[in-house]
This record gives C-alpha cells, structure tokens and sequence, in this order.
C-alpha cells in the first residue's frame, strides 16, 4: 500500500479542509496516509525572508484567501470562523502531534485542533484548549504534555522541518509521494491538488 | 446571461491552461467570458515590493510550479515546453490582445500567445512571433500593429491593470464576476478555481 506523507502545520489555513478531507480520499483509493506536522516559520524564514505569515505580508493576498477559504469550507460543510488572531502558536500542538502519532491518536487530535482554531476561533497556542483536544481523542494529558516537552519530541519536529525543506516543501498542505525507483519523489501543494496527489499515490498518473 | 471576467497575463503560468479551458467550460454553463488582459509587473511592485515573477524570486516554488504546470498541461493534454526565458516581454502582447478584442479574435490570439510561450518555447515578446499569431488568427499585422501603438490602447492597458487592482486581483488568472446587488463582486484565483468561478457565475453556488 502506498503511503501519503500529508505534511501540514496548525496555522496554516488551506490544511484544515485538507487534514479533514484527507482520509475519506486516501482510503477510497487505497492510500495510506502519514501525518507528518512541521513549522513552517523557519521555513517561510529561510526561503523567503519573512517573518510573519504572507498573508498577513501581502494585505491583499490575506484578504482573497478569508474569503476563498471561506468558500472552500462552505462547500465542504466544515464550520468556519476566522480567526481573531493569525496566526497562532502552533510549537506545543505540533509536538502533541508527534506524541499523539506515537499514541495513535495523531489524525483526530489534528482534525480537532483545526476545527478549534479556523471552525470555532479558539486559541490553540492555549494549553487548557490543547489538553480539552488531547482529552477528546483518547488522550492522558499530564502525561502527553510530559512527554511532547521532551527532547526527543522537540529533536523530532526539528527533524521534521528539516526533511520537508529536502523534499522541497515551502507551504502548507503539502502532499509527498516517495518514489522508489529514484532519490526524489513528488510533490504537491495546496489543498486543491490533494485529489492529484492522491490519484498519483494509487498509481493512477 | 451572466459574465465571467477573465483576468491574465502572457507571462502567467497558470493562465496557459486557464485561457485552454475557460470557453469549454463557460458555454457548457451557459457562462459569456470577457477577455481582460492585464499586465501583472506593476501590481506586483505596488502590492509586494517584486521587481521579477514570484516564482523568480523564490527558487523553491519556481522549481515546484515547473513540475506542477508540466503535470497540468499533461491532464489537459497541452503541449508543456518549459520556456527558455522567463518571464518574456508581454507589453505589445496585451496591447494587441486589446485591438483583437475590437475586432473578435481576443480568444484565439490569446491562446495563440500562451501555446507560443509555454508549448513551443518561442519569444512572444518578438514582434514577428506576434505577427505571426495575427496572421493565423484572421487579422492584419500591419493595421493592428499600429493600432497596438495607439494611445488609446495604451491608456485602455493602464485602465484594465487599474480597474484589476480595484477589484482586488493580484495574481492570474484570476476570474471576477460582477454583483448586481453590491459594489464588490466575486473573485477567484487561480486555474484551479476555473470550475468554482464558472459555477458561481452560472449562479450554482
């Protein structure tokens, strides 16, 4: 079975309808999916010189993309309301992602940090709204947050931004097919191609 | 019947397929589509502070949108050759875009232009390339090239990248359609939201 490396970060707008589409399609097509969370601050630092989401860079670009997410949700029926801050901190839910990947719980918990934070505006750099996540899909909090403060968590999403900039990630959602046959495989961006990256994991080019 | 307005720029990637598919789509809907070509140079600068393509600028995304057009020409069916030049000179381009508009060949030298650039690799910012492009399209390169030189083209160039800048566009393709009820109308961007804009003008939201 194919694997999907779904890479996403909790700020990024496009991947919320992405993180909750994303398994009804890969399992329709007989795709497994890997969630693979990262930052994408150092990255949009590193290739881009910024230090602040382009959205909130290029005014007008921030203003189509409310809209058109807007758009996108209504049509996916997920509930959307914007953000009264943009965007977040994201560090402590993405390591709680990586623990949570150990645990089993990795797809929920990030389905519902993305609901809480473009769905029902609420702040997902907040401890007590993470553990109400954590607590929702199963989880143990005292010892999740224990555990997503360690050095192997914090060395692992180091690890994780490192390994999508290789694979020549610069945004948010972006899908990953390795390809055995050669060093590199391909890459897609934006929750408008998580159809193609699908049909190309399933071998339907 | 309502009108979609189709905003492009000869030197845009994307608007390559965008200006192959958007007539099949608009009279499957029963959608008239304005031509409205636009120069994007200047609001990049206004908007982003950009001297050059985005795609120029950051190295990242350049080498990703080559891959991604390439596999998107290859969905449609077009002929994708990865120009030499990028981004060529499209000033005499979309001036003569504006005179085909007044005469009918709008669409067809439009399409001419784009296969030119993105699918023959050839320099539409050399007058004989644009000759030629006329010539196939039914006009007459001498009369229209003088009518390109006029200065009510050029102004009707200026006012089409202003009026753009009004109705929020920043990039292209972009696709507008015009609300009776309000001041400010729809706005998509992107060739991936061609279907949308074309359902959204067919009024099925």
């Amino acid at each position: 079975m194919t694997t999907l490396e779904f890479w996403y970060e909790f700020a990024s707008t496009y991947s919320y309808p992405a993180a909750w589409r994303i398994e009804r399609l890969a399992t329709a097509a007989g795709v497994k999916v890997a969630w693979r969370p990262l930052l994408l601050g150092p990255l949009f630092h590193k290739q881009q010189g910024l230090n602040d989401s382009p959205f909130n860079v290029v005014e007008v670009k921030g203003r189509y993309m409310w809209r058109d997410l807007e758009r996108v949700c209504q049509a996916e029926m997920l509930p959307f309301r914007r953000p009264s801050q943009f965007p977040r901190r994201t560090l402590l839910a993405a390591r709680l992602a990586l623990v949570g990947a150990k645990r089993g719980w990795i797809a929920p918990f990030s389905r519902g940090v993305y609901a809480a934070n473009f769905g029902q505006d609420r702040d997902i750099g907040d401890p007590a709204v993470l553990a109400k996540i954590v607590k929702e899909v199963g989880g143990d909090p005292v010892a999740d947050f224990h555990d997503a403060d360690s050095d192997a968590i914090k060395a692992e999403l180091r690890a994780n931004v490192a390994e999508a900039e290789a694979k020549g990630v610069f945004g948010a959602p972006s899908f990953y097919i390795p390809n055995a046959a050669s060093p590199g495989g391909e890459l897609f961006w934006g929750n408008d191609r998580l159809e193609q990256a699908v049909a190309w994991a399933a071998g339907a080019r």
